[in-house]
């Protein structure tokens, strides 16, 4: 979930409850706030906290709320983590501290040391593109036994690394394994994959739960079809500026073309401008027939 | 400077005073704080502001104090410059902020936002292997028409990129230019650069201050010669251990060897044990001769 | 295909008819002599025609045979697409040169002023592991208005990118579009791919086979079991050794094994010796019933 | 040394003959040919070996002759290599097989098979950025143990590593060791190092002549001097294209401008058009008071 923001440090509370209507409204399954769609690493821990607290008010229990907390300084973490439990998060989520990059068993011995101290179970995050540090399978392997451990969302695009946890499942059956990049979404569930975390589905939720739906079914025709309404949907919308950021903020442009919320992006970022903007208007317009799903 | 720590949430008070009237005794000309080496990113907010603190009044202005304000989000790293300025500290040193990758117009228009919230003057703080940005040299030369901005801190490694830096201050003779990994401190100095934020000079500052001040009056036998001293120091101290955090690791267990202050790392790191202490502690009782300075 | 090598400058020439009989009697589309595996960049040209000439013999029609004729030199390349016409192959495959890395206009131009000297149609082969060079998709997209260009192969491992050169389907429908990683057969036929080229089918060619065939009828269940044997033989086979070369020593040394043909590597490689040779004889044999196919 | 070509089969003749009476009567202390500014790879073989011994004749013994060999093919190296030696050369320069990484213990075995091939000494050729694998120091240290290596250019541009290579030096005192960017002429030999191979001094090889001079007496004002010259040099001609080839086209394009020798640049580059050769001309003539060594 975008994080929706009035200014670098004040929530659009407006927007925020319109975006959590929209999405629960499409049949989401759960929310995931602060990851790095969410602009978690960029908000102050104030807001970071208000968030918390409001959406899950604004949840109250319609769906599991996921709570990112992963930080450089350990000490943040757990804050973050208790902050989530107090407010009635379900869970926390938790991507490697991402300055100085730590060999695997280093990171062992960090989510070693951090799970007794968290009060609520826990979602790995594999994001090596933006931690610089991959969990590799026999890290995945280790936390398998870790019984605070639920499961793991997947970021690194490498549906062979994905297969590959997959075929682990066997050794703890009821952990969750999603799929990050939305334009994998159907063939990582045809494979066995059991969702993902779409950063689309703040603006279309109803094509991306469609489309989890028809590959959870094996509906072959189906799945294609929607794949590549997502796929139209992210060329569009994702790649209309430079940078890295380009994704991000192409989605709160959007949501704010659609009249969700504000799309102001908190440093060291800034919102869409212009031309870019006008791009955006447009493939949202032209995009609404594609995103229909009856 | 490293931070001496108790434990992941409180400073080792008595170490941190020691190492300070060791830094200063040896020579140096300035402290910087709260960098890569001083784990900045692994420590929580509180402790962060507690260090400032502490280190201000102990140095108590004899030396200039830096204090590095490296954050993802905006808000934290003005309130820790503002908490430098409360405490009396000289300056701010900044990184690029590092989850995710900005494009250059985009680092630039967040030091233009930084900028009017600082309190303090800014030194800029290349380091790309680890903020995955490098200040490229337009941004650079960017930095140098603003009055407020008074030097970099070149922890890249590249000398091109850094005579190239040198060769632009013709149009801000005042900045200063320093360079990161003390293995290139003496040539650096020798093409005209104004000195070195090193790390081993935690444990040796004599020799750090004799290197520099060798080359800076063009003195090359003495300065080929205390140069290969420090990459002894190098090649000793910062290579036993397999991650990218050896050299942190290294240099803790030595300084705590030296008698300075506890080795404890904050997470995801952690102290050296058994037999890397082992090999530090022999290292370091060879190295006496090595790092002895008439 | 790999190369069966008597020593570095000549063939095991019984091994090589034997490999080709094992992987037509199994089933196979098509040869791919000269790529990768095929070890091609580490063989003399004499060799490398020797080869050509062979293969093209043996399989006298019976399937496809397409020669990698990927070079830094432009005039190489073109002798072996000579080379690869005289003896009657049926297309040649090409990678971006492979030393310095070209900008995409750079590349365009070098296979516009190719194409006219070849003597045969063109695939081209995505590896920017090895090449440093990536097709982009503005460049997949002219290469589809060039006539004498049929497809590609992709072993980006990266199944977007597949899944993007894939919508683009439409402005040239009698394009193929291969993958590379056999990890990824089963997903990428799901997806409307065309087939793949892998590695593991110069072993078990049956094995692969079936597995294309199941994902090209939509037959879920059976893809997502034999997808899965083809990990445990990638797992069992291909990370034997530490360096990238593992996985065609792993395959070689099988084929050994196999009885199939020598596993004498080509310079700067060499084959697996003592503990790593045991390693892959138990797998294989481990393997047996893995691999059978009804 | 540049490769004055006619086409992408056929030398400039008289261009190479101009270009190496420039050289020589620059005052270079030797020539190295088919490297990377070379375009070695680029080119054929047969073309290679008519160069060879063009270049050979015409040096006739005033200077040593440095021929590259690097080649993905063992066969083909000692081919060149046995080229050489008919043809006079005084030595072979080799780079690591640039398509498949090697590990460093398969490199070293590479060395090792070569090594008795080889009719004259050879020379190592450190360039990760283009083959991928970087000569590490334990391998040069193994390489200072063969009494047929003399010694190592390195291009890494990586001081840290040079600086440490130097300091191995009393175990095999007679070793060359060579910087390869010319932005780093001065400071590398300042440190110890024994000289420099820079593309710059196809065009004006006495300053580069004067600066390698001034660094080796220790004149440390006319040494800096002088490497400011150089980088202004590589400013205005290296930065003109996009991509990596920029260097070799501004080269390339700046001695046509020069009347040395044709531009053309074999595929898979070109040569620089219009607006880009405008640039290198007015360049050329700009830095002819910056080039002019008393």
């Amino acid at each position: 979930m975008i994080t929706p923001l009035e200014n670098r440090d004040a929530l659009d509370v407006a927007g925020l409850e319109r975006l959590i209507e929209h999405l629960l409204g499409g049949g989401v399954h759960g929310l995931f706030i602060l990851g790095t769609t969410g602009e978690g690493p960029s908000l102050g821990y104030r807001l970071r906290n208000d968030l918390i607290g409001r959406v899950c008010r604004q949840v109250a229990g319609r769906a599991p709320v996921l709570v990112g907390i992963t930080d450089t300084a350990f000490v943040e973490a757990v804050g973050m983590a208790r902050a989530a439990a107090e407010h009635g998060a379900s869970a926390v989520v938790l991507a490697p501290p991402y300055y100085m990059p730590e060999g695997q068993p280093e990171l062992r011995e960090y989510v070693d040391h951090l799970l007794p101290e968290l009060p609520l179970p826990l979602y790995l995050y594999n994001m090596p593109a933006l931690t610089k540090v991959a969990l590799d399978l026999e890290t995945v392997r280790w936390a398998m036994d870790q019984p605070h451990i639920l499961g793991m969302k997947d970021s690194s695009g490498d549906l062979i690394y994905f297969n590959r946890a997959l075929r682990m499942l066997p050794a703890r059956p009821d952990w969750t394994l999603m799929v990050g990049p939305e334009e994998l979404l159907g063939p990582s569930v045809l494979m066995g994959g059991h969702g993902g975390v779409s950063g689309g589905a703040n603006l279309f939720p109803g094509l991306y739960v469609a489309l989890y739906e028809a590959a959870r079914r094996g509906d072959l025709a189906r799945e294609r079809d929607l794949q590549e309404r997502v796929l139209e949907v992210s060329n569009r919308l994702y790649r209309v500026g430079k940078h890295p950021s380009t994704i991000i903020k192409g989605i709160k442009c959007a949501a704010s073309c659609l009249g969700l919320c504000s799309d102001f992006m908190a440093e060291p970022f800034h919102r869409f401008r212009g031309p870019e903007r006008q791009r955006i208007e447009t493939a949202v317009s032209e995009l609404a027939g594609v995103v229909k799903v009856d």
